[in-house]
């Protein structure tokens, strides 16, 4: 299959030779006396100090610094269940923007289980080793359960990017939106197309930041969610409690009529006829990669605001805009977990870095403002500590 | 307890502040086309090339150049069972000295379990983020097993550096030592005090590089191992059946009585009068630390050639002589496992390193010598290839 050979032609190939990342050692080993201050028996003393008081690791390692970015590779990206081996990339790749952008080392652990036992007995052993565990690309509805379990075991923060990521930097993007729209969050009627683990995490975290639940439709291949539907267990079912008062009914196209905002984050193709029935003057997020579920050009007709997931069109929702700076706050604040009041500060920090510059093509920052992974760590480590 | 407080003046605190590693990019990260080919979109044709053709990690990825130096803290240096959080100073300086000796990235990963079955999953769920498994401080006789398993498990390369790391470079420095003393390997009596991971290993290393096993008496705490002793179970066992072909029984003194090398990796005081009963012009590597079994001035009086795991004394057994080598060369030749015979070839590519150069006090290289490491990588991986 030409798509699964490799290119010579094609620089992503040359640049990924050998991997994107090493290690390397912050102190000197080029004499005896360095070797007998890093190694033995200088280092000894180190371990007993720790081994006398544990939060002694926190200033004599690099544990406190370093994330693991774990994934089983079920879910990599547009791919799917590409398995540990094949996701190690985009693994490599986030974990150098970890450290670019947030000063956070990481390293990449792809496991070879996709069985929730067995990934959260792995992740609870390897927890000594890091400050933080960053799950990634492990699909619905296994990841929820993942999540929460190690959430609840650890004391260091687990954080679900695919679902956390996405949802504050759409936060962050919908309170602008709104701003320049002259609109309320609590007064918006919300679509969102999937209920996947960037659908449920959007739409908690809409309702965290203030729009209102009774508000929003949730869609999954099935259809909107709600209480007459039978057979919902889990987080779906939790979503039909949550939402969707008037206990709506029907597909798309029903959940689009007079909504104002579309968040699609469900791949597949939304018609344009259904684009159509939103309220005029709205918002749209498309944000599969990469084929948005409505072409932005056809959003464009209808909305007022488009936002995709991709590089070359205005407003990319890109979870490089939050990773970085809610672990390097989570860190800062010795936080033993993220909580959602940590994910609307940053959602919140990142709006107000283009707060005062927004245009319809410029409600979110681009992913390498500078200012943005600071300004979102100091707001997550204050919300840490209050 | 004042060897547990942090000194302030102790320059091995300040040395470790936030650790001794990081993580780096090795990739450009500053531009949106940067970003394209390091991460999404780009990086999504890489996985697919490695769905295809899972050989194509080697060269896509970091892992064929990254080990896990793993550990569950229970035998660390001489403090003991400190476990997985107050070892991580000295695996983040194993990790440090492989990038630096042996050019391989290497990551610390600490676990917070001792149990076995526990071990040997956890690696296994890691093992697809790694080229190779590198064991550390795990106490006997728990880590012949989880190598064993690990061993049979995995195909990349899985190597208890405590056992074998000790063993290859004893084996360098017995070969130069009985080159120096005009004797042949085969025609020396050993006596091994201590039958933990080091003995063991270095019992069976001696063996395998050809000294003669039934003049080989190897002691625990009991005592000499025969098969005269009752309720051996194990690498006991084996030593029972493999050494002392003449059932000789009794304490070191026995064991040393006419012995021409001593092997001290037991820890404790050998007394003087049981060396002074060695044949004359003997061997005495004594390698506890930092404190060896036998002072090094009273071994003196009655051998000819002393060594120590000391740097302050001639003659260093420094498994850093080893360990990057072997896994450089292991890595490289993509070996799935590290053989006896790639073991010889790395004991005696030290060992050839200073062959030209030997006197009593220089029988190794200094783990600084810059030849060591290439040399042995070379070896390893022409020996793989066989």
């Amino acid at each position: 299959m030409p798509s699964s050979t490799v290119d010579p032609a094609d620089p992503v190939f040359r640049l990924h030779s050998g991997g994107k990342m090493a290690v390397v050692s912050t102190v000197p080993l080029t004499s005896r006396e360095d070797l007998s201050l890093a190694y033995t028996p200088g280092v000894a003393r180190v371990c007993e100090a720790i081994a006398a008081d544990p939060t002694l690791a926190h200033d004599y390692t690099w544990a406190s610094n370093t994330v693991a970015v774990v994934t089983d590779g079920s879910a990599v990206l547009g791919l799917g269940n590409i398995g540990p081996r094949a996701a190690l990339p985009v693994m490599e790749g986030k974990a150098v923007l970890f450290k670019q952008f947030g000063g956070v080392d990481a390293v990449p652990v792809c496991l070879d289980t996709q069985d929730v036992d067995e990934i959260v007995a792995t992740v609870k052993a390897l927890a000594p080793s890091f400050g933080g565990i960053n799950l990634e690309d492990i699909s619905a509805p296994r990841c929820f359960e993942v999540e929460r379990r190690l959430d609840e075991a650890l004391d260091i923060p687990v954080f679900h990017d695919d679902q956390h990521g996405t949802a504050i930097v759409v936060l962050a993007a919908l309170r602008n939106a709104a701003t320049l729209l002259h609109r309320k969050l609590g007064d918006l009627r919300v679509a969102v197309s999937g209920a996947g683990a960037a659908g449920v995490a959007v739409t908690r975290m809409l309702v965290a930041g203030g729009v209102d639940p009774d508000q929003v439709v949730v869609c999954d291949s099935q259809g909107i969610i709600s209480t007459y539907r039978s057979g919902l267990t889990g987080v779906k079912a939790e979503l039909a409690e949550l939402t969707n008062a008037d206990g709506r009914q029907g597909d798309i196209t029903e959940a689009l009529r007079d909504a104002d905002v579309l968040i699609g984050v469900s791949g597949g193709r939304i018609p344009e006829q259904a684009v159509a029935g939103m309220a005029p003057g709205g918002i749209v997020f498309a944000l599969a990669n990469p084929t948005p579920e409505v072409d932005p050009e056809v959003a464009g007709r209808h909305a007022a605001v488009v936002a995709t997931g991709r590089s070359d069109y205005p407003n990319q929702i890109n979870n490089v805009l939050a990773f970085p700076g809610v672990f390097r706050g989570a860190l800062q604040a010795r936080a033993p977990r993220i909580t959602d009041a940590m994910k609307v500060a940053a959602a919140d920090a990142i709006a107000a870095v283009v707060a005062d510059e927004l245009t319809p093509e410029a409600i979110v920052p681009s992913p390498l403002d500078p200012r943005v992974a600071p300004a979102v760590a100091a707001a997550v480590a204050d919300a840490a500590r209050m």
